[in-house]
């Protein structure tokens, strides 16, 4: 270890409050905020990391170009839907597809533990290669670490996706305004369950299917019709309910949604009252939310319900001001208000 | 798991010859090389990858730009002369300066293991972001997984690199010719024995210390001064040995070396001694080697010595024709002719 006198950076971080990592910081709550709020960005803000999410954009040349990372962790590695894999290439081009970038190209890292059967690996290799083919994405450059066994878990994949910009808009929190309209793309709520139901070994009449899929396609079309966007995201490690909260922090903002306008599964809910789960902080991975005009509500929704995977999207309530400080109000089915809180992100480890 | 008609590829690799991953699978040797080209290279090749090899090589409008990724589960995670966060932004920016990119943004994944430390975490970031001010880049996106306790390592991460390419040379081992000339930029080994002296309690009267260090300062330099060079590569995992064999195999050329020329400290050629070790097969992470015309050896020399990472640069041998396949031979101190075959990899797991 370097000595401690060259570690000039004092740390933003409260150590004596959490002196060890606890599950709950890579869970997508209000840990795992704090962990980014208070170590990563201030250690690379010399070298600016500019928004803790999604993606990031910059110019090379005269190109605008976005670029993010997402490592995958995700237990069991193959579900109903999915694998590491395939979640893997989704995750990330979704990630540059809420940029309003559309992908060009991938990076894979595998970190691979001693012992895994080499004809797993053959099927989620795979995997990518056919998701990768159906984003439209190449996957150009890999790396592969072996570890000793019992010093991982099987595969870890990182993939980090590079996207080009070929619109004038500016897609962030900050362009949201009161008055928007918010939208979902589908149900929510499903690839948790898919994984929660295969860990708890819960039984429904039909198999909960991950929704993990690319977004790509309805977002170059909402894109390309001109569609004035706002912000989107894809509502992954705390679910609808996170990037809520993430959205109306960074605007300065209040948002509040209609409970009947958000659309649930019958099986995902009744798995979510078994394990005491709220839906609606459940990760999707082929999801999103979209902040736009009233004026563009019926045109989004048209443009959306085009695409098969965001066939099911809905109107689900509009952003407000702040009233007293930004926060996220859901209206019941019975019409009673309730806020709804950042999740603080224990509830459902490694689902991505 | 998808069903297995979902997957219309065959697998080009020998499952039933290694049905598991083993550790050499990730040592940098001839096992590595055969999981690469049969199993990730077929897999990908639809989506072309076009080299396993450093950074690929793209156009985004009209700028060429270069992208590579690399994970790091180095162990331990400190060590003399670097620890995990310096070694994955090196790592990085290494590869994108070994393609003649001027490296610019990296990401950064992070995948922890519950309960690691929280200082150590916060060492390990500081680090990262000095050894990105001290290279240039910006790191500018990231992301955080935590793995529950026993199912990953403390600590392991990704770094994945954006650059720009800014000159006409096509750099590759495709553009070395017979008669070309074999620079190394210092001491060879280091990083390698850094390591395992630490974990093998070896004590030398100084501590060995990793090479560790970013190689952009002289790349650009040799660039901007107009030298032909035909190929460079960092002396990573399977060290020289490994990255001789590789360009032989690519430009289907030979390569001799000699001994004498090849620097290797006496602390480093002491500990490989003890441990039974090659030290051209040992990892640097600090170190190339360049391919050029005869004629611009002097020049070369003269400004990679200006820079300190390089200021041990010397001519080591040459590219000749095939005799009779592509191999690469050493003559030793004593006079006496030998091949320098692949390494099989098994020696050195996990030292970046």
């Amino acid at each position: 270890m370097e000595s401690a006198a060259q570690f000039t950076l004092s740390c933003p971080f409260p150590i004596q409050d959490y002196p060890q990592i606890l599950m709950a910081h890579g869970g997508g709550g209000r840990l795992m905020h704090q962990l980014l709020d208070n170590m990563f960005l201030p250690a690379f803000s010399g070298s600016t990391l500019p928004s803790p999410h999604d993606a990031s954009v910059f110019q090379a040349g005269n190109t605008r170009l976005a670029m993010t990372t997402d490592s995958y962790v995700v237990r069991p590695m193959c579900f109903p839907g999915g694998n590491l894999g395939s979640l893997a290439v989704h995750g990330t081009v979704n990630d540059l597809a809420m940029a309003g970038a559309r992908p060009l190209y991938l990076s894979a890292g595998f970190i691979i533990e001693e012992g895994l059967r080499m004809e797993t690996l053959w099927q989620i290799v795979s995997s990518m290669r056919e998701a990768a083919n159906a984003a439209g994405v190449s996957i150009i450059t890999g790396d592969t670490k072996v570890v000793d066994k019992g010093k991982g878990d099987g595969l870890f994949i990182n993939t980090t996706g590079v996207g080009i910009v070929e619109h004038p808009l500016s897609i962030s929190p900050q362009s949201v305004q009161a008055g928007d309209a918010v939208l979902v793309s589908g149900d929510v709520g499903r690839h948790g369950m898919a994984i929660m139901a295969v860990r708890e070994g819960l039984a429904f009449e039909s198999t909960i299917e991950s929704d993990s899929a690319s977004l790509v396609l309805p977002v170059l079309d909402l894109l390309r019709q001109g569609l004035e966007i706002h912000c989107m995201r894809d509502l992954t490690r705390g679910g609808l309910t996170s990037v809520l909260n993430e959205i109306a922090d960074a605007s300065q903002l209040g948002i509040s949604v209609e409970e009947k306008h958000i659309p649930v599964r019958g099986d995902v809910r009744a798995a979510c009252e078994i394990l005491g789960l709220d839906p609606l902080q459940v990760a999707c991975e082929g999801r999103f939310a979209v902040f736009l005009p009233q004026s563009q509500i019926e045109a989004a929704l048209e443009i959306l319900r085009r695409h098969q995977v965001s066939a099911g999207a809905t109107h689900i309530g509009k952003v407000t001001q702040p009233s007293p400080a930004p926060r996220v109000t859901l209206r019941s089915v019975i019409g009673a208000q309730r806020i709804l809180d950042m999740p603080s992100g224990e509830q459902l480890p490694r689902i991505c």
